[in-house]
């Protein structure tokens, strides 16, 4: 293979299974309710022969109803096929400098991933022990900043005043708030929007809004940066989201009251969750997100894993020192949930 | 904006207008005909409720039904939102060495942004005076190279034998060729895949099979390449094509009889608007695609540009040096070329 020097060699993010058929799957923090009835109507009216042509590729539908959602001008507004692909964007065009980019040893393992992929240089700093965010390590010389706010896998929200220090101290690079899981607990950064040009934040229509399999991602900042990253976008793929895509995120933002209660549902399963798992003697962070990042103090993590999964309940287990004592594990149906906790006395108690 | 430094700047690919509205649109080479109406059966038939989960991140069904249709292993097939995303894909994987990578002066300008934006160094090399491709000029030392055949904005098809010398002269490099326009005419470099395992071969379902507005792209290779392809896209965005992308892309290639329908339709009437372009006394070299690349010897491009703009007849002009004594039309509609030819006819006559 002499073409091989030619060729980027990497690692690829590994996602979680996606088995097919009758399990339940508590391992890729998907929404367990489906979407808004008014997504399946605006996919209804959609004609297919339309399809013919390119969609709109400034998503201008899409931007102005996350504009008027959130408050802000659509020029503050970037989407992609899913926050993944916000976050890969973002990476590629704001991590463009030499000095290494900051981010938690525990967080997105794709984080790492974009920084390999894209040749860009970083180092990550420790969680303290009990996986909280410490500001003051983020004083370091760098050339830009990403955390998720709340965490993954930890499920762990950092205060928004920690947040805004690390943004504050930071004006030379741009830092990145990854919200995917917000809308589940937590405070947006979308208040220091107005207060800090070099502050961006990440979000998904794929958790609270049960979009996963729609792939709709946004991203919020100042039209500074938003336009540098449709620079990027446009010399990248001027058409990334579909007809459909935009139809159905339209839909999905304008639905609120779907939203709000498909959100409480999930969070008054996850703390009744909670309080199961504790009765189990099951240890955990104060989850904020859909999931819950659970560890047991006498039964191994990768064996409760493999027994779940003989028993066809999927949730994810990560092998890295630091998490390889824990099972994290996705707010399902309240009828999920008890199938789940019913499975994990049987083997515990 | 102290963090400037830290930004990637470019300057993006434009793509052509998106007018909205009852205006004849021939300058972004859309299929002026819906795609197969399986499509819209496919589509029907998705519950949007199952738009809570992701997608099948390696788009299994879809891979398959192409690899069905060509003759080949899934595992030699790569699919992405668009062409456009596959050659992004194809840039970052493929020529990540130091040594400029080659592409025709005239081609799809696409590539010179992706190189750009990739940072990978390029040379240009200077198309004949009619517009070929010299095969002579692709054998200086290169880390990879690009050709489109048929290409655009020319419509020119190379001949098969033209493009095997240089996949064969060039082992140290992978060398893509970008077929989107290969339905409409010329030779496909198919037959050349089990020969050569430095061959990359990028189609579209925006063209031929009226997809432009679902994004489906899809890349054909040897299962070492496509395996080095994957691992980039998987460090990239793990779900790339959503749901309805891939229930329409499997519909499409299934229903090979409306294909080819509709293809022979366009052909037609390219044939057709050729014999009227050259009464009108246009000349343009001989297009294998779905678009035609027409001059004038006595109206300037530019200003005949201009002129159909005025009267909602959109076509595509490039200012480019070589360029901009043309015009690059689409094949519409019979009745679309009518109105086209007559309205030209008005400005000429």
């Amino acid at each position: 293979m002499p073409w091989l020097d030619n060729i980027r060699r990497v690692t690829p993010y590994v996602p979680g299974e996606q088995p097919q058929g009758a399990v339940i799957k508590l391992n890729t923090n998907e929404c367990p309710y489906p979407p808004s009835p008014k997504v399946g109507e605006a996919l209804a009216s959609m004609s297919a022969d339309n399809l013919r042509k390119y969609p709109d590729p400034t998503s201008e539908t899409l931007c102005a109803a996350l504009a008027d959602y959130y408050g802000l001008t659509p020029e503050q507004i970037f989407v992609g096929t899913g926050s993944d692909d916000c976050l890969a964007q973002c990476f590629l065009t704001f991590f463009a400098g030499k000095k290494p980019i900051l981010f938690p040893d525990v967080t997105y393992s794709f984080y790492k991933v974009w920084a390999e992929v894209y040749r860009i240089p970083y180092e990550t700093i420790p969680l303290n022990d009990d996986f909280t965010v410490d500001p003051k390590a983020y004083g370091r010389e760098n050339g830009g900043i990403i955390l998720a706010n709340p965490n993954a896998p930890t499920g762990i929200a950092t205060d928004l005043n920690v947040i805004e220090a690390i943004v504050a101290e930071n004006p030379n690079s741009v830092v990145i708030v990854d919200e995917a899981y917000i809308d589940f607990g937590g405070e947006t950064a979308l208040s220091l929007l107005p207060g800090y040009e070099n502050l961006v934040i990440v979000r998904t229509m794929s958790k609270s809004r049960a979009l996963a399999g729609m792939r709709i991602g946004y991203v919020m900042a100042s039209p500074t940066l938003i336009k540098y990253l449709n620079d990027v976008k446009f010399s990248v793929n001027s058409y990334t989201m579909n007809m459909p895509s935009l139809l159905a995120g339209v839909a999905a933002i304008k639905d609120d009251a779907y939203f709000r209660q498909t959100v409480a549902r999930i969070i008054a399963t996850r703390e009744r969750t909670k309080d199961e798992l504790k009765k189990l003697n099951f240890g955990f962070p104060d989850s904020a997100t859909n999931f819950i990042f659970a560890t047991h103090p006498t039964i191994n993590a990768a064996e409760l894993f493999d027994y779940l999964r003989e028993r066809e309940i999927y949730v994810r287990y990560f092998s890295a020192p630091r998490l390889k004592d824990y099972l994290r594990i996705t707010v399902g149906t309240g009828q999920e949930m008890d199938t789940l906790l019913r499975t994990l006395a049987e083997r515990i108690r």
